[in-house]
């Protein structure tokens, strides 16, 4: 296990750095803004397991992308961010997972860094989102999700993949969360979502996030929010769901606000033998990547 | 070969069990709507094969999506309906299966229920609607598909996949067939198709359903009516397709019509490793059952 | 959720029936001499998870095989087993699915029947030998695998996979495991494999076996046992491994000897396109079914 | 569809040849020793089709071979042999495919021409023992298969590839036929199989095939004969089958016969897609063509 | 090697016609107007290899369509063109390639036909511009790609897929190239494509068009202009890309002007199992096929 | 690209660090034994590529393995090697890439490393061989392979894989070439093999072995070498190959002599998508590691 770089910063033991590295990052975080981490787990998974190989797929497709975005008109060859490899976890159950990546967000943070998680299943995500909240009380919770996640427990388990949601309200002090154009849940959990006013259709994306201006935002990518025909490799893929002009529109709207954090989670590249939802996911990490460094 | 439930109603040698049950479904069909039955037959299909796959595939996914459709809101957990397994054929030649097909419609519409079939290629549409068509002589049979199906004969066959509407149109007394905007078919084909009023754009979909009011309905849908995108499983893709939010609209116009049967055919999951097609299969499904049940 | 059958036996929370059944088998275990079921879990699997899937695989490629046996000169249609179904577990973490496993087991016992387990990944072992020692404290543990699994904990799991043979030895009071032909471990199971009398290479197991004439065996199959060539779809491949005329020797040698249950576990099916691997865990689960209906 | 060179020999209807052709092999009949020709029939396979892509996947891949076979130290390069595409067959029922067989068969050999028939599924080959027993009623029949296939009818038909052999001896008048190394049957066809001389262990081979010595010989190769670890790519893998060095074995063997015709069927290409089945398959195909132009 | 019909004209040493054959073509040109040829070269390429395969993955899926186009209202069944093989090239250095793709297009235009090469990685591209505009130095390119392609070497090489535009740069005398819809490149790429006019947004493609009237068009096809959703065969899939109806948008534009040449590249159908992206590619070339002889 | 470690021995333009590691390698070469670099090449495959991913998968899959091997009772953990990641190539023609593999050998030798490649296809072992054999001028070079490779040229290339031994030759002063067990090639290369007394059959391998005592030893291992049965994902797969026992006999053998240098090549681990081909060549890879410390 190698960990070039961690060294001097005391996170020798937390992380694992013997995979591939995003395109054009460095391992040693000093004078990074962004630093990106993997989290392979899967272990609550209840209907196709995968999405531990999620992040080293996100890494090796991304050579094939260009580091210039013309949406943004930027390029990742200027900037600085870490990729600081594979957080090393247990399997198993998975409330020590959610702590470990509760206190990797912590360390990053502490770092002076951005962080940006690449999944793994959802649950990982109440762990980000508390270490986050924890700096930044005013912390507003953006979610891409093809499901509202927002059961209780589910299969007896309640830091489950399908209870991301429920579990990041308890972490997030201001309870902020807009849930953008949810496709599917229980007739309880919609119920709840018109009740209250966390479900945003994407036409009203804009007007909602204005509302928000100058809050430190944490956007959670369950990448099932797109239609499987785009990203085909996902667990639990629900028809009807959103393309690259949907999400380059947020990208739009996210311009003028405060990324604090972010996490790109469940893509399980194994169910897409023709890798076209890694380099989506990639890609995805690219416009985050950049967004967090203005 | 297990049958539950169905000694009680005679069909115990018609239909085998051993397979996966659609979700929520029981297997006696005693107090229920809907009857779902599986024909695992690729008998004529020229191109690619594999049809036969599609029942199991569609029960085995099913269990990934909710049980609530927040577009029509309602819940199939609220509902009856059975699932009787999988029809029993013999291999070789279609007409004894399309035979076969129609004395099990007929069965299923004597216990009550209405018909839901899946697929299986598309030549076993016209058993189903013969059986239905017996009983309501002003049937109409709307047709969601990429092909025309209107050969009379293809590679020495008459019940050819590419000569299903043909064949439907001989057992179905009022001859009012809509024709969904299809996409491919042989110059003939396409000359029929403009000369008589059955090809139905998108767009006329609603004010031609609304002449039809009361009339009963039968809705084949081949699932090559999706775009490849969605739904690359399947025999004989054809690119420019459609998406989900077209099917969704065909299912608010059908919501105040009588749909009287139904299937889903050409599902080839083999085909698609990731197996978003048999996904999205399980939800037009689940979409029909819904408005089976209404 | 469907039980058929078990309502009668006081199971019906335990299990699940709504997936597919083994060749031959009744759902109602009355009058059966063997109890199949699936335990659909790989939640500690640390390196290319998929196990789940493997209870469903075997019983779906079934009906490829003939139920007649060649080698044993017997036929699955002149015997009664039943098909039980898969049993409900949680996803998450280990030790409340290895109990759930113990108890079914045991239920399984009571009902007079022999407990055949589909896995599913191999630390669901230690739950069904628990069950079936209590009742026989003189039973022999017999294990088929690639790999020692003798590790005490595993990424920090103690009911993780890689410790399954520690775990099973922790509730066997005979202590009695004959591991035959482990040709992976760490440095110091093979320096304990050596040190005791446990390793038993091929040439010696018909030996090793006769001196335990007359008590009750428990085989455990981890189907990694087998070459990669002809068991491609398991998670942990080891070069170097046993095709059939191994197994079939096994058999042979298990002829005089009270098989009072087994298990079948490691299959990956999604890890193998072509099928041959659930289809050789098939012939392995008929083969086991033949030999404990004698 | 084209048919260069099959207009001189009338048979330009009877076969297209749109499809690649195989290694060194001509268009054009004349002067050729041996006629390759594919049916690309799998319309009566139970468990899973697709040995309708055998002959183009054998052919596919065949340049991917040497021409030269240092076992038999020959070369292809030296040797003249026409390769005639693919039998043009309806889909659907069997009985006209085997009827087509039998006609392009007699075709062939009235060219002077020894054929060489690439499947399809096995049914297809009592249509070309049926052409050649009518030439040569002292012809002998030798079978490499996993599967006795001596049913009288299954799943309702019997002109299906669990009743090859039964066909075929319908239409041997010698009804010599030798099946090598049988192992997997009904207990009826073991028993038959037993009672009769025709199941021949490898062992014997050499010994048995003395005794035909002069004869005609008709070699039949079900591919599912090899074992699922060579061969996953077809529709009915049997564990515990053959390797190439026990094909070999066989080739020595027959050297010193009269191969009359063969056959190369159940491939089934898209179940394996590493493409090593087809690839044995071409060198079972190069084998034969080299033993049939001695 | 079989060559039928070019024996005539002096091309039989520079194609291959053992491959399979594009649906309705002749192997002789005589009398045809397009003579369609395939390039089965991926030597440059970066990321994914594979595209070697695409020309016969074209002509194997094109049987799967209709001769007919509903579109255009016109049948391939009532024209003249040749499927002329696979150009024979050696692997390694691109240069060689280029050449003889040069001359065999060259050789093609001689024979009166219009060209219609199947590719391949896009580095060939410049040979067959290179041969067409040296007939009318008043050619047009345009470029269907989700990539610029305009470097001027890409890891060490100068004919390098990435460079292929700039290639064909230097062999246009017009230099008149329109690239429609570009998405991906290099800022230095987009900042040259903003300097001149030849970046294209799809809603002006019409009007560019117009102003084009009657000058020879060259339309080069990169398969990954569309979107990875309906063409996830190909080597460097971009996220936001088209689909169908912006094609048949651009067939409609272009019926009124004179398309000289035009090439499919970039295909590499074993990314795609399913076979979605190879019938796209097909049904693509059926259009320029109806294009090239209006 | 990163490249940490190599800053201080001036390689840090020749290799790309950014992917996987090898288990428990460094990627600081001081004070390690063995020099692991890849060349992730397959510019003139003809037939079918895939072999520049071989590097990765054979790292990827590099942790499902122990580090202690059983067979030599020796552990990784207890050695110094370093994996000094990607060689950087640029593609195209092949000639610049043996240059660079030459170079980058010599590099490794010079920082007193014993090297040890994973290719990438064969026609990359002359550079390696080349510098070795500067160094060690009677340098044996023993080569696992299904084919001969002793073209001259292939497809006009001469650094073609198929002539990788030719060129090997022309760099190896002693001309001591042992090609074991060869099983393809032409008839050319037959005759030569039989006339040299290069061709080892298996059971001479330890007394051929045995006349070059103390000999510095370059063993290239062709993957193909192994039975497509255990090696399914390799360009140019020959039926009637080896297993694992032959390979540990290989290492038994070699235990005793001076094995200085290797490779692993032609991986193509997309053919193969059970990853028992990485698998296997990892285990390799782990064997000739402890070879070369001894």
């Amino acid at each position: 296990m190698t960990t070039n770089g961690l060294d001097s910063v005391g996170a020798e033991e937390m992380f694992d750095q013997d995979g591939a590295i995003f395109m054009g990052a460095r391992r040693d975080p000093s004078d990074c803004q962004v630093g990106v981490f993997g989290v392979p787990y899967d272990g609550t998974t209840s209907f196709r397991p995968g999405t531990r190989f999620g992040p080293a797929a996100i890494r090796e497709v991304s050579s094939g992308l260009e580091t210039y975005c013309p949406q943004l008109d930027r390029d990742l060859d200027t900037l600085a961010y870490a990729d600081l490899g594979a957080l090393n976890i247990a399997y198993g159950a998975p409330e020590p997972v959610v702590q470990a990546v509760e206190q990797a967000t912590a360390r990053i943070l502490a770092l002076g860094l951005k962080p940006l998680m690449l999944g793994g299943e959802h649950s990982i995500t109440s762990g980000a989102v508390a270490a986050v909240a924890r700096e930044h009380p005013d912390l507003v919770l953006v979610q891409l999700d093809a499901h509202a996640d927002l059961r209780q427990t589910w299969l007896g388990a309640s830091h489950s993949h399908a209870c991301a949601m429920r579990r990041c309200l308890e972490v997030l002090p201001s309870e902020d969360l807009l849930q953008i154009a949810i496709r599917s849940g229980t007739a309880d959990e919609f119920s709840e979502l018109h009740r209250s006013s966390r479900l945003v259709p994407l036409h009203q994306l804009h007007q909602r996030l204005s509302a928000l201006r100058g809050r430190p935002i944490y956007l959670t990518v369950d990448l099932d929010w797109f239609d499987p025909a785009v990203m085909p490799g996902t667990g639990t893929p629900e028809p009807g769901g959103f393309t690259w002009p949907d999400f380059a529109a947020l990208v739009d709207a996210l311009q003028h606000h405060n990324l604090m954090a972010a996490d790109v989670v469940e893509l399980a590249p194994q169910l897409d033998p023709s890798g076209i939802s890694s380099v989506l996911a990639a890609k995805v990490t690219r416009s985050l990547l950049l967004l967090m460094t203005q």
